[in-house]
């Protein structure tokens, strides 16, 4: 995994530089770099919320210095370019395709974002090793500097992600079983068990059901058994 | 394809709301749902910027009409549960999961983001067909409401991205025998030149060049050449 150090060159308004920080901190993200940005006062620090940290530890450095000290230097840009074969802003990664691209790559990349209303100029981008595009509708396809920053923070995060313990092949197994168990309690017709057995298999094969969802589908067809049978023995008290 | 209603349940300010009609616009998404929101004024349109008429065209209604008339219901929670095996928020689809989970759906999908605050409640959630968690750090996992739709606008959106003539086999095959013939100009010891022809074959081949790219790269070796071919013809006037 390579250390990412996100760069802001030429921001205007210090709530987005406060709201990328939150964005950055949202996805595990710490290193924000400032070139030529606004002052960053009470508004950035009010957007920020509890990534003040991120901008307390923001640091002002020039282009030249970012591009001196990165191994690998990225160019988000927001819109599509018309002429796809110029070569300053085509081929690009998606997001997506940059994750791929960086994930076995050691050292330090920089990412850098452009100005709110004009991005990143020609020359900037030049200097990058990779362009990196983010599809947005030709309708409206300016993003927010934030949001830009949430999008590719969000694709280059590692996060771990809860783990939850699905229902073995056993398991399963058992609880087929002992769904036909109930379709003869239920006196369904031998000749469709097959086609409904292999129905109920895809929903719940879909549904991928977790150790304890299984566990609860047999307690309900144990309690559905018990008021058949219970309705069987003394049919006048039900 | 499905449809999407991106529905905001109780959002507080309305600076967020309009940063999400940006967002949705930005990714190719219309159809604004407001459940229990704030009312709206100029900060939101501000906020929305090329996007008002995302805003002006928001619907408002109640959560029991979206669960009524939507085929299906996503509940976002931004915050992984503890508890993981609790069946209220869990298990959840990733944004992208997401994504490929609805890649073949018909019919309106409700995606349904909760309160600045506090999110969705737990009978909010439990009424969802289905749980979407957007990863974040366990150090500060509470995403800003429009971050939020932003990423999984981005995940869902379906947008052409701009396409390029990657070279043909037949182009690089040309281009290869050109370095080749270049090879033995330069007068490269024979006894290197399968490695250093798989070296190269392996780096041009990573960065698969386009048609433009591949036309390129002739032109420079044929200004080459010429150069070579000039000192060798008259080496003093060089």
């Amino acid at each position: 995994m390579p250390e990412f150090d996100i760069v802001l060159v030429g921001a205007l308004y210090q709530g987005n530089v406060g709201q990328t920080a939150r964005a950055m901190k949202n996805f595990g993200f710490s290193r924000l770099v400032l070139v030529d940005a606004c002052p960053i006062g009470d508004e950035a620090r009010i957007a920020a919320s509890h990534a003040a940290d991120v901008l307390e530890r923001a640091e002002r450095c020039t282009l030249e210095e970012v591009y001196g000290r990165s191994a690998l230097t990225v160019a988000t840009t927001g819109e599509l370019n018309k002429s796809v074969c110029r070569p300053t802003r085509m081929p690009y990664f998606s997001p997506a395709e940059l994750r791929e691209h960086l994930a076995e790559v050691e050292g330090r990349v920089a990412i850098l974002f452009g100005r709110e209303n004009w991005g990143l100029n020609n020359r900037e981008i030049r200097m990058c090793d990779i362009v990196c595009t983010i599809p947005t509708s030709p309708e409206y396809p300016i993003l927010n500097l934030s949001h830009a920053v949430a999008v590719v923070c969000y694709e280059l995060a590692h996060l771990p992600r809860g783990t939850y313990p699905l229902a073995t092949h056993r398991e399963m197994d058992c609880l087929y079983r002992h769904i036909d168990r109930f379709l003869d309690r239920i006196e369904h017709p031998p000749f469709k068990r097959e086609s409904t057995m292999t129905l109920l298999r895809r929903v719940l094969g879909r549904a991928k059901l977790t150790t304890r969802e299984a566990s609860v589908m047999h307690g309900l067809l144990r309690r559905t058994e018990w008021h058949i049978a219970r309705r069987k023995r003394s049919p006048r008290e039900v």
